[in-house]
């Protein structure tokens, strides 16, 4: 129904033409439609003028019908400063658009879920929460992506302390989640339980204390957080917060020195670190190990060469058995909390969400099968309804 | 291709169920599509990582390409922070968004733009102002709506003069664009010369400084702009600085008095008041007068009774002859003002929308017929293809 465009649109310079990655991108991967008919005269009075007036006196007056009868309730913002851009750094937010329209239409894809990308031109923390905080009543979550760690850390938690709606760094928890639920699954696989097991992350960064808090959480029995100073230890001297809260959860054998000393009879290795590893460090892991390389596009040891020391391998990487990509998480994840007007996202839920998609093969785990693909259409609903469930139970649902 | 929603969002409470208007709006009017393929592991590779990481470098490069490779070119923001909504006043940012979907949809309908609707919950101009400005990225245009006047004028400067996008408010451009080509045909039918025409404009908001302004720009002979106080003129004492300069353009004959004192011998009339006009002010005005009054959903002066002081009469109204309605030219604005990538809107853009909607209808001019209708599909491409045209002859074409 929309108007045939007179005056096109400019089309790009032509430097890229032959590049079938940009004649994808031209112009954007998204559109905005219209979900009612705006055809006659009864059309425009229903939809705007008179009619919507009706709406919102409704909603002034009960202002959780906001929900009800605007996308609001099933909308998320997908918001970056650019500053930690995949594994490009600090592009800014311009040149992030592009990855924060592909998140966009990922969480449609998966989730069911509206997500409008917006890139915000600061870098001043409280710039940053304060223009979110603004948005605040036009969105029903917050998806925060690619912000440097570690601001991120400070305006998720400023963020979530000010608005009712769920604020998600998915750098952090998607991550998190999809490697516990390839951590739990890889533990069945080597007959491990998780209370008596070792894990070592390298990387401090957004992910790698993501990663600590959700194993923690979950019960893993020892975590080692590695930075390039070493391993992450309350006696190491002047530790910023989010260090000093890894080191406050993690590291109960108080391990000292580098990533090999850490990884003395560790059962599982989990990259964040965008580093490598030696191969000298590997083969002190304990047998039948685990290890998770998976800084994008190159894992800090290949596969191929994982195999040799471990008995399950994981990366980022799609063209690699078992991928650990976030597309399992975050979808679901904001399916589930929008589903039951949630809060806030806890702990809990985050967990829930890694079970569910272990559960998901767990009647056909291997080694090199212990996470469903990241286009199984499962598991965004499987992720969902098992974030919603536990949100109600955790009494952050609103509805 | 979208996910199935096995977690369903929330119905609304069943209070309006038995309303249509509600039932439409149930979930909002709008949504998210993706415009690429999403099924395969190709699909992902190429619309996400690591495909997309080529389009962030190349923008990271040339931040023109931008709008080649984002949908960020074709995109405009629909801004407002509820604090003057219809007809219905300050109602708060939540209560809002049906309006501002109703907006976004019509861009999309109407202009083929992709348009976000975003209610702020501020109401200092120094946060929405930098609120803005932090957002500028992620949108090609501005479209700011229902913000009270005074505040609107501020907010609407401020951010034309930080952000090098078009910035549009349309409770004053939008109508004062529609109301310009109404008049330009009434003008044509009771044989007048703008140059020799004496309009009154009732109420000195949002629309009544901006069609003051246009109507200056345009040519017209005198205007007298009437608020509570009466004909503003240069010396009435304190006047706040939209005021002040209303009345540097207007009022040539130094009128002072009530609307009736400024009707005298007036060939037209514009109520944006909200107010009422009496019939004994009305009985004042010259022979074959026009009377707008555009007060939403009560006209200052009902069409039947104005009649019979009136050869044209116009009205905001779906119901009666002659609409003013902005969705004649906002969708189209935009629409020609991206398509050049223009920097702003000046005030020729608005003047050339204005006469390519009066020509449209020209040669099937009549008393009750001065304007297409609001559902003339060729109202956005007409106006959209005069503004590219003038962008480019005021050099605010980037493109």
């Amino acid at each position: 129904m929309t108007a045939q465009p007179i005056v096109e649109l400019l089309h790009p310079s032509g430097l890229h033409d032959h590049d079938p990655v940009f004649t994808l991108h031209e112009h954007g991967k998204m559109e905005i439609a219209s979900t009612v008919k705006l055809a006659d005269r009864d059309d425009l009075a229903a939809a705007y003028t008179p009619g919507v007036a009706r709406i919102c006196l409704a909603i002034a007056d009960d202002p959780e019908l906001l929900s009800d009868y605007t996308w609001v309730g099933g909308c998320v913002a997908v918001i970056t400063d650019g500053s930690s851009v995949l594994g490009l750094g600090d592009i800014g937010p311009a040149a992030a658009m592009p990855v924060m329209e592909g998140k966009a239409i990922l969480l449609k894809e998966f989730g069911g879920v509206n997500a409008v990308p917006l890139c915000l031109d600061t870098t001043d923390v409280d710039e940053f929460v304060d223009t979110v905080v603004n948005l605040g009543p036009s969105f029903g979550g917050i998806n925060l992506e690619d912000i440097a760690a570690p601001r991120c850390f400070e305006i998720e938690r400023r963020l979530q302390e000010r608005l009712g709606i769920p604020v998600f760094h998915d750098d952090q928890h998607g991550t998190a989640i999809v490697a516990l639920a390839a951590l739990v699954n890889a533990l069945e696989v080597t007959r491990r339980q998780v209370l008596d097991t070792t894990v070592v992350i390298s990387g401090a960064g957004a992910a790698g204390v993501a990663i600590a808090k959700i194993l923690y959480e979950a019960g893993v029995g020892d975590i080692r957080v590695v930075d390039r100073q070493g391993v992450i230890h309350r006696d190491r001297g002047e530790l910023p917060p989010h260090k000093l809260e890894v080191a406050q959860l993690t590291n109960r054998n108080h391990v000292t020195g580098d990533l090999a000393a850490a990884l003395k009879g560790a059962d599982a290795f989990i990259g964040v670190s965008g580093g490598t590893v030696s191969e000298r460090a590997l083969a002190g892991m304990a047998d039948d190990a685990i290890i998770f390389g998976l800084a994008n596009p190159d894992p800090e040891v290949h596969p191929d060469v994982a195999r040799r020391y471990a008995t399950v391998v994981a990366t980022g990487r799609s063209d690699f058995p078992n991928q650990i990509n976030n597309v399992l998480a975050f979808p679901g994840m904001f399916r589930g909390a929008l589903a039951v007007r949630a809060e806030r996202i806890t702990e809990g839920m985050k967990i829930a969400a890694a079970n569910a998609l272990a559960n998901l093969v767990a009647d056909r785990l291997a080694p090199d099968f212990i996470i469903p693909s990241a286009l199984d259409r499962r598991g965004a609903p499987t992720v969902a309804a098992a974030v919603a469930t536990c949100a109600r139970r955790d009494g952050v649902a609103r509805a």
